[in-house]
């Protein structure tokens, strides 16, 4: 029998940017326009299980996107997070996170307290085509 | 009137190393011993807002924070997350997950399944001392 990991498809999510060490996914997330992610394609577990180089090439690509982001979604916090214990293959999550959102303050993993301000989420999801632009551009130069 | 925010009180909380940029403190939390922060000093919001020497600093103090929990407190998993929506300045939570614990596989932030291993539990705070050593002396070195 053998264990598959999702994340090893390296074919699978909606993907803006596809290198030979990584790639950076948009997520379809009804709650969280421009929540992106970024994942390293080899299976490996936990950060400090990578070479110094390899983590300093991951994190640049998660700094690259947190920048796109940020430019265009324009967000109130970024939230930047490595979990991985359902899937224990690395991968960052990047969040875009408003004052109107579905769960602000609080983590996107707590309780949704469900008063997300529809209008400002359809405004958000319009950025979508800009935003691909944008990580496609920032990670081209 | 001055807008307070607690994490520019560098004094504050269980202090293991502190050098002119960063700090590291072991977090008191009854369901994750181990749990530990690294918080910037000076009060900035985003990682991108940090020169990319700064930024440079920020995560070899994350990853060698990571590497002492690993290797006293032996996680299952390790949850690495820079959230700050209600604190907008930048630190890191490192937590050391178990599959016994409060939560998983769920985020700490999630809802408690509340069926913690309470021996466990008690085995990993005895390991508290020798995770405090450890992160001092690696950050000594």
């Amino acid at each position: 029998m053998s264990i598959v990991c999702e994340l090893c498809d390296v074919r699978a999510g909606d993907i803006l940017v596809s290198t030979e060490q990584l790639r950076v996914i948009l997520v379809d997330d009804a709650n969280y326009p421009g929540f992106c992610r970024v994942i390293w394609n080899a299976h490996v577990k936990e950060m400090t299980d990578l070479s110094e180089a390899d983590r300093a090439v991951f994190m640049q690509a998660v700094w690259k996107l947190e920048a796109a982001i940020r430019a265009v979604m324009q967000p109130h916090k970024m939230n930047v997070a490595s979990l991985g214990n359902m899937v224990p293959h690395l991968h960052w999550h990047l969040i875009p996170r408003y004052t109107d959102d579905a769960h602000f303050p609080n983590p996107i993993w707590a309780a949704a307290h469900g008063n997300a301000d529809q209008a400002a989420l359809d405004a958000r999801r319009n950025l979508l085509p800009q935003l691909r632009q944008t990580i496609i551009s920032n990670f081209a130069s």
